[in-house]
């Protein structure tokens, strides 16, 4: 009889998932450091015994915390531009979903990664390493989603990709701090027309 | 007989700017808002008490280490940037010298002013306004001088200095990004690159 163990890694599944997206909530208002499995079990009054089953260390649920938002963004901003055609109208559609995302992400506010680089920029470890290869593959799918606009012939041969990625993730930062901490209204004009630039240079023969 | 008057206020205010560079030496480790007096105290060896007597509230340590950065940033950033020429040799002194900022401000690593605005963009206050002040100036710096080079014909009329300035901000951004947390040598010459692709753009007939 299989039948019972299913049920129980299940519960225990859900279980894990709310706890994460509780610590991801958390995390988003004090930061990723500030979570530790103690705060985590105050907070949700669960037992830190509890809490050390699932996850073992504070590092290991930092981890799992990454994770949960790193799935979050997949979902959010990178699925829906790959439902987009190949070449421009998909690498706009990443950039208006990573403006949505800054925008709600669904938990804390501005963009959670860019949080993230600033608390761990300075700290070596696991949680530093994820961060940079969050920030690295992110890059990577702007500028994959680029040299795919080459291929169709919708951008010039000479677009760098990688340059390309630079420049995005650029106007995404501006973009964040008009929005997050000048709350400047024009925000969102200065980041459409830049991107509109970026683009029109792209293309230029 | 004013004489004493002067050396004792002096040496007062010799002892504050120590105290506040050192706050800066700490902020830029663990975030202004764990710079309380007390922690303070316990760094330096002195009295909270003493502390006290010098800034009378956390608050008003921390605005005082906020004023000590910006005039910092205004000495290494915008003042060599003012004995350049007015037009474009300007504008690219301000940008050469905002990445030379980033990568050695001489406290802490990365740009203070970012973390900062990471810390500071949820939390309401006297430290968030300066912290918003701030940047809202560092835009404003940048935009006066798009419209120098304007009307010293460098660039087009066209060229809006507030978009300018929001690109130019996104673009070190991505060059702290590139060099801080993703450690990318090629960060510099993605900059680079950007940046002569945004002034050949405000160039253009």
């Amino acid at each position: 009889m299989m039948a019972p163990m299913l049920p129980r890694a299940t519960k225990g599944d859900a279980t894990r998932t709310a706890i994460v997206g509780a610590a991801l909530e958390l995390a988003a208002g004090v930061g990723l450091e500030a979570v530790s499995l103690g705060v985590l079990a105050t907070t949700l009054g669960l037992s830190k015994s509890g809490l050390f089953a699932h996850f073992g260390s504070k590092e290991a649920l930092q981890l799992a915390v990454m994770d949960e938002a790193v799935e979050r963004f997949a979902e959010r901003v990178v699925a829906p531009a790959l439902r987009q055609p190949r070449g421009e109208p998909r690498v706009r559609a990443l950039f208006e979903h990573q403006l949505e995302w800054i925008e709600h992400s669904g938990f804390g506010s501005g963009c959670f990664f860019s949080a993230l680089a600033n608390e761990y920029d300075d700290q070596p470890g696991p949680v530093r390493d994820r961060v940079v290869q969050q920030q690295a593959e992110w890059r990577g799918v702007i500028a994959r989603a680029v040299s795919l606009a080459v291929r169709e012939g919708h951008f010039r041969k000479a677009v760098d990709p990688a340059q390309f990625a630079f420049e995005f993730v650029g106007l995404t930062q501006a973009y964040m701090q008009s929005h997050q901490l000048l709350r400047d209204p024009r925000g969102r004009a200065l980041a459409g027309r830049a991107f509109d630039r970026l683009v029109a240079d792209a293309r230029r023969g």
